[in-house]
């Protein structure tokens, strides 16, 4: 049997024209994609590719899958939204490896990074992670929402900007209200926000407004929230951190 | 006159097999691209193209030249290491933006993403920044070295992964054993460490260590350096941050 092989790829957060050269090659090599079903169907059929989408909160399954279909000689790639390293599919790949048969660790793995959607969410809105900055996934699926909290707090008190993932969901309306206020109470209700939703679709849509004017229910699954740092501010129609703060 | 253009377009960390298909469009539009010397010396010379390299620290002068080629019509990219919205070139260009004459701020400027060093160096590690994590700048030039120790204390207290960029330079060499002092203090001696130097490059070299045995003379300028989370934990050749941290 010829070795098989483990790729995770970062498709970027929805524009073809931001997937890099070395993860279309690897698509182009693949036998077997893997990755959430939206993420899935941005992959283009062809003889001898095998698709497998699956479902959202599957991510253990599937990493485990894609393991052994690279121990049985295939060249599998999973496909991640926006970067795998950044609350994707990396660190599932690594805790299917972690508790799977030693013989695992032997395989040709490898991590190709992509735009992260806080990356494109800036770009789109000036430069507001131009200096120091934190990314706080806010889902509490896999921690208590409490330390989501004391990060944030922290993260104000250092004079952070600061990128949301998963800001809100349907299964949790009430905490992005809890965000919002612990926000207010440590950095001012006048400090700027970037609400960016489908960043790099055609849908995009960017918003720079202030914690003052924000209201809980402009913000969706889909939209990446970017808090500035006390020196963030406006230029014309963008939102920027100086390289001084 | 027809109006020009400026991009600021980020080029990844070093191999082209990283750079977005959005940028390789921006730069074989262009007119004149501007940057950082070793940055401008990776575009390959055509007709019609006029390359302007110039020196580190040139950043502001450097934007206002790119502003004043766009304002007469040309089309203008500035290049940026990595992601121009994380410590490089898209901050320069709004701080340009803010000083300069108001009808610059009609111009078609976009920014346009790329991989930034952090997150490929975090994938050829394995997954350090898979979970919360901040992005800091060590560098002294721009703000005073005391808030660079305060955000590393914040940081730790909160237990976010943490990268470094620009670590160490001939400039100040005692400043980054004085990092590694708060660092040992506030996280522990046993915490992991990535050092992931010139990557993407034929010479990457990505070391996983820990906070007790990492030398500061390891570390120079061309080195990501990635500190884990008290989460982020080895399998085999690779160091990652579960998703539950």
């Amino acid at each position: 049997m010829t070795p098989g092989s483990l790729t995770v790829a970062g498709i970027g957060p929805g524009s073809d024209a931001m997937i890099t050269p070395e993860v279309s090659a690897a698509l182009a090599a693949a036998t077997d994609v893997l990755g959430y079903i939206p993420y899935v169907a941005r992959i283009a059929p062809r003889d001898g590719l095998i698709l497998h989408p699956s479902d959202n909160r599957e991510e253990l399954s599937r990493a485990r899958h894609a393991l052994e279909l690279a121990a049985a000689g295939r060249h599998t790639v999973i496909v991640s939204s926006g970067d795998p390293g950044v609350f994707a599919m990396a660190s599932a790949l690594f805790e299917a490896l972690e508790s799977g048969p030693p013989e695992w660790q032997a395989l040709d793995i490898s991590i190709l990074p992509g735009i992260t959607a806080m990356l494109a969410a800036a770009a789109a809105a000036g430069a507001p992670l131009g200096h120091d900055f934190c990314a706080i996934n806010l889902s509490d699926n896999l921690k208590p929402f409490d330390l989501v909290l004391k990060r944030i707090r922290l993260a104000a008190e250092g004079d952070f900007a600061m990128a949301f993932y998963n800001p809100r969901s349907r299964a949790r309306p009430g905490q992005f209200a809890d965000v919002l206020a612990t926000l207010r109470a440590a950095c001012g209700a006048e400090r700027l926000v970037i609400l960016a939703r489908a960043v790099s679709t055609p849908e995009q849509a960017v918003t720079v407004t202030t914690l003052a004017e924000l209201a809980p229910g402009a913000v969706d699954m889909r939209t990446m929230v970017i808090v500035g740092s006390s020196r963030t501010r406006r230029v014309g129609r963008f939102a920027y951190t100086p390289r001084s703060a």
